[in-house]
């Protein structure tokens, strides 16, 4: 975990950073299962998968974004917190074995109708498989600190 | 886990419905930090959080919102699956000892744009403290079957 | 987990209901030798356990049991507590990827010696793999509060 | 973990060991209610456990008894093996905090009906608290090989 | 997780580091002694530490030092890998709810006996708690890459 | 866990002791990843490692010394006390389902410097995998009582 300071002015659209990977193994399935109470067939009754769409056990929509969006926590920038998240999708499966990366892109920077001192940017977060296929998509929303903050 | 069987039309805007509760725990906080490696002083180091806004540690964004949904989970409806979720706002931090509960109100149906024979239900899913304090927000938007499916 | 009021009168015997089924795994049994500290060779060392007489790891019984009477819990009975099992037994081995699933059969209904306001309610509890066999048998005895309480 | 030779012979009515101790923890009672998937109330909703009989969470039955057993697993005995466990019972209950303890009796030996070269072995499995308070009874029944093995 | 290239050439005698901190939680502790299998009273016993020296439950060392060293993983030297460990002391426990940090100091560098085309940094590794005691040191010795390799 | 009691004289130059064995499966690395917050890829990234020098995740080395001395722990002697670790070294890696076990030879005695009632016993602690190949080597020194303590 690095902290590298940076102002609403400093973020430009269109940069893009990725981040380490890591596999879903059984046991995150299994551990996330355990964690937040849901022992949903589809994550953890092998032979009720079997007959399912995808043939196997595939991991939870939240555990994917909890670990995708964690993903992009080495680097931590003091000057900017969450807002919130926009747009959460999850247009394919992640299976046993699969390895995730996350893609982050700056999408957008916008005034915060309430707070004069901060500015909104928006992150695309774009959770990918080792086949580059898309698991998890979602706009995170930061709140992030101006340099110049008297705009009168 | 009780299956019920809903379709597209069944489901009323304004119905409520609340789940069982749950006390998050340091263990929990302890877990997701581990469970995701996102180790970020806020929620792992006592003695940073203790000089910042809120004294204490407090939970991740993605612990709350993972067992707040995983809380609904009591009831599953075969006929209906997860299009994804909109506006995920954490209005107030959840400290360690808090008990959580989700209160799920449909908000919102419509046509899903592309699949005729589904249309799109919204839930909005209230994560609230022992104090009805709201924790988390999110609107959870469901792809439910139609009764009716041949509308030409 | 949904509540559902049952008096003593309102059990019959025969009645049977089927638990959802949960997939043991690795993790399963690694971290049951992890929570229990009971790291013996048959679960936990796999040369051990390959020169044993199933050649493979095998689930702990007290896995099993408690993972095949938690399955029960999704319906829970608020007029009812547990007064203790009987006759716990464990007639095949649980492996690495079996799936379990608990039916519930009401056995026996009598007269608590000590307490007339409450009948014993005994359910027979099979725990089976997926090929139907019994890999873990008990008896749950259940004190169920009577719905005519006053027999002088 | 260590190995003692034990037959059916040497095991004398009366003998008693006493295992080491340990402390149930927040952690091992969420820890538990995740393994299992058994989310009650009792255990994991402090609020809901305030207001009922005890003011707080307590301890799984299945804990206290997979804990308490797996205690005595300290000594194993290669030539005995687990028939069963008979009158499993939880007269009070196990706080967050408690320490626990299993004092293991021999209470009775006898033959088995379909194994001339076996006897069985009932272990009295008494788990107490730190104010020695029962809060788990067992009989662990045992089948133990004979050293005379030729009984005709 | 920060990748940084380093050559044996650029480490300097002296120079140091501190890392993000983490506070040692029961829930550290109870999970250390569940992986390790190691339930020794002096971590999972409060009943028989509050008779021991300290008063209450110490942290485990191996929990200490994999921690404290696992603290120092934000930043990566793809030129580097460990050789070793030496000197490792733990001059004063930890107790539940210690916050513990670790500086890394460059403290010597020499040659490699058998590998010419790499040089030994040794990394003095203090953990210190809130306090800036010192509970656990080492010096990892790595192997780095020179630069220069071609000496001859 | 057995207690024996040994004091400085009764150890003996070259006595040697094997611990039981344990299988390091998928579930304990991402475990100790999660438990110590270092998702290096070597051990969490399959894609990465497949492209490295064993094709494979490795475990981490604090894993196999933490479970490597945990496996020693079966026999406690309550005269002597850990004071350190000399020499860790790891010479060959632990993959996923290796299995291992600790050989545990005395080394060395000799005076304590400062503790005329000590003396210092060296246990050189050598975990093997399955084909008998040393994964972590290390020496484990402890001070032990003597049983004459008045040397003048």
């Amino acid at each position: 975990m690095i902290e590298v300071v940076q102002y609403y002015e400093d973020y430009n659209i269109g940069d893009q950073r990725t981040t380490p990977s890591r596999t879903i193994t059984e046991t995150d399935i299994v551990m996330h299962a355990m964690h937040t109470g849901d022992f949903f067939p589809h994550h953890v009754d092998a032979e009720f998968a079997k007959k399912g769409p995808f043939g196997q056990r595939v991991a939870q929509f939240s555990l994917t974004h909890s670990i995708g969006i964690a993903l992009t926590a080495g680097k931590v920038n003091p000057k900017a917190f969450t807002y919130g998240f926009e747009r959460l999708r999850f247009p394919n499966p992640v299976f046993i074995g699969d390895t995730i990366t996350t893609i982050v892109t700056i999408k957008e920077k916008k005034d915060d109708p309430k707070r004069p001192e901060y500015g909104q940017v928006v992150e695309a977060c774009e959770v990918v498989n080792q086949n580059k296929k898309c698991v998890s998509y979602s706009e995170h929303v930061l709140l992030v600190e101006r340099k110049e903050k008297n705009i009168i």
